[in-house]
């Protein structure tokens, strides 16, 4: 059985929510609140040394980093590629996704939310997102989803904190060719909102 | 034929050019000065849409994201595990990398570098990079490498960034088992320094 440890506040929980739920995969839920510091227990530690949501436990087998999960859940799916140079770029896409987009458009929205705002940090995560905006917008410019044109695992982890923007102060109207993305992902079946 | 787009200032790419020599990949080397600019000329963001190294171009296929790229050229390999659970593993590792390693401690190193550190944004990466680190020294005091105990581009992504951590202000002589594990790593047929 797998069990998936989910707590909604985090977009990253969403991505592997919206798979689970397109690949119909059958699952059980723990929910975690994460506010309480559900995540930083010592019992939950020690089944996740990362201390951080989502989570699964397939059997035994643990898996922690949202963007791993899907690649692994999804294997052997139409929601990744079956040729190596396919199942590159969607991984491309998802590293560049942690590395420029959820980690600063994720924590502008939270410090925003918690009104702890340190200036400084606004700013360089600020220019991080914008830049990682642009470069999203030119490819989307030219495909209708990032790999390949066709709806993949890189589209769920891409969309997850990108259409959070608004959230982090970045105005999505002036990205026609996000803004468009954004709607065909929400006409995949299966869809349903964020939280 | 293999392109590997070099800027050996940056760890990322120190990760490709090791795989490289380890695996004995046959390639040609284009270097980019990024001081100068070069991975921002639109020569360059014709090729590389994401403008950053490391970059490969395979016979026409342009790869981003330096674990990406660990991925793909070690796909049956002995540097990536053959079974599903362990795949997933090795990028479990390699998205933490990406999101609380590389950028915590590559930032601050720059800045440091550069002498432009903004206190907030120093303080705020220190604390990412610390958490990352303490996770890391839990892990690896059970474990002599990162996935299986068995040498993986898991552990040339992770080791690229946490072996510079002292040019961004941490002390790794706190950390025994990351210290440990970086001997273990310069054992490795192959290794030769960063830079």
């Amino acid at each position: 059985m797998l069990t998936f440890f989910d707590a909604p506040v985090s977009a990253n929980t969403y991505k592997v929510r919206l798979l689970l739920k397109q690949l119909v995969i059958p699952h059980e839920v723990v929910r975690l609140d994460l506010l309480k510091g559900d995540a930083r227990t010592a019992e939950y530690r020690a089944r996740n040394p990362f201390g951080r949501v989502p989570f699964i436990d397939e059997d035994g087998f643990g898996l922690a980093e949202s963007n791993a999960i899907l690649l692994y859940l999804s294997r052997n799916t139409r929601l990744l590629p079956a040729d190596a140079r396919g199942r590159a770029l969607v991984s491309q896409w998802m590293f560049f996704e942690q590395n420029q987009v959820e980690i600063s458009i994720g924590i502008s929205r939270f410090l925003r939310i918690q009104k702890t705002e340190a200036p400084q940090v606004m700013e360089h995560h600020d220019a991080r997102a914008k830049a990682g905006l642009r470069v999203l917008e030119r490819h989307l410019s030219a495909h209708s989803f990032l790999v390949s044109d066709t709806y993949s695992v890189a589209d769920i982890s891409l969309y997850a904190y990108t259409h959070l923007a608004p959230d982090a102060g970045h105005d999505l109207s002036r990205y026609p060719a996000i803004t468009a993305w954004l709607q065909r992902f929400r006409a995949q079946p299966g869809w349903f909102p964020h939280q």
